[in-house]
């Protein structure tokens, strides 16, 4: 269909976005049409943003999150507990974890989890740079907050052996009872190591403080 | 979420991917990630692509379709036929016409469709310079090929009415099964239509050639 368009650059705007994920040409047309409707100022600014976004967003040297300078605003933020390290998949676990403001520490992005099948072995994440954190940096805690799947388990153990032979605790985010859910619909799995996990009741209440 | 987007580049740029029909800013932010992990050559080529339509695309002073001059290159080809011409809603349906390859008239883009609930009435069409083309330019015939819906009936009845006076052929699009469908599945409003409209079967070799 973008074939019969009648102009060069709209064409060219519809083949570059239906080169996002889950945004095929109709949708890309749709979106182009959108565009071409709107203010030239709102049109513009889309464009602008991601411009911008591309050009100013790099990685953090120390946790490889995101950030707009060399070492992002969570790790130059010192009110935080620089001696506690997250240990997370992607970037947006991050946005997540942050988002429950339950957390305090720093974070470490591996960027994936160990999958033979996938060609994703431990050198192509960033566990050594975590190791050489643990080390350099004098951390006491270091929470596993990887996905609860196969390979974020078999993550997990690669790098709580990697960590052994340093004087740091290691943590793993509780298996449970979603909050909201229902027994009913909870597989047998995560109730089955909710009982195994039971807490005293006595201190849920200082948890909700 | 966003607001604990580590990186105000980002942040903006997830605002304004947001703002696109049918994107949330869950989706967006997924969008924006996608784009970070792609070369910064092909995120800058969509931001840039989005900028160059904006500025680039205009619309034809004679259909109202897109283009990027004064007059469009449908109304500038001359090969096609100058004498007819097919209304359409919208630029989209355009671009559907133009990819059946069966059309080689030019186009009259109206913009929509008369709807008093909506408050669309004529003038805020370009049913006007539609009257004027077909006066000035000497157009043997108007095809109607607005969408079969109870607006666009009205909206070709006003044009009907509209041409009255002036020595034109005005035809519609046929009513009838969609091939490849079947009978069970045809609505009985178009199947009735169809019966109406039969055609000799002689007829169908001619037009298959």
């Amino acid at each position: 269909m973008t074939n019969q368009l009648n102009s060069i650059s709209l064409a060219n705007a519809v083949s570059q976005l239906s080169k996002l994920p889950g945004i095929g040409e109709k949708t890309a047309l749709r979106l182009a049409l959108h565009l071409l409707r709107q203010d030239k100022e709102t049109a513009i600014a889309l464009g602008q943003s991601i411009i911008d976004m591309r050009n100013n967003v790099t990685y953090c040297s120390r946790c490889h999150n995101i950030s707009e300078s060399e070492i992002c605003e969570i790790c130059s933020d010192h009110r935080r507990d620089e001696k506690t390290i997250c240990v997370v998949e992607t970037i947006k676990d991050v946005l997540t974890i942050e988002s429950t403001r339950e957390f305090k520490g720093l974070y470490h992005v591996i960027g994936g989890v160990i999958s033979p099948l996938d060609g994703i072995s431990p050198s192509d994440l960033e566990i050594e740079s975590l190791i050489k954190r643990v080390e350099q940096e004098g951390i006491r805690e270091v929470i596993l907050a990887l996905n609860p799947t196969i390979q974020g388990d078999t993550t997990n153990y690669y790098i709580f052996r990697k960590l052994a032979p340093y004087d740091v605790e290691i943590s793993i985010l509780a298996r449970g009872l979603s909050i909201g859910n229902e027994l009913e619909y909870t597989d047998e799995l995560t109730l089955g190591r909710s009982i195994q996990n039971r807490i005293p009741f006595s201190e849920t209440f200082h948890k909700d403080e």
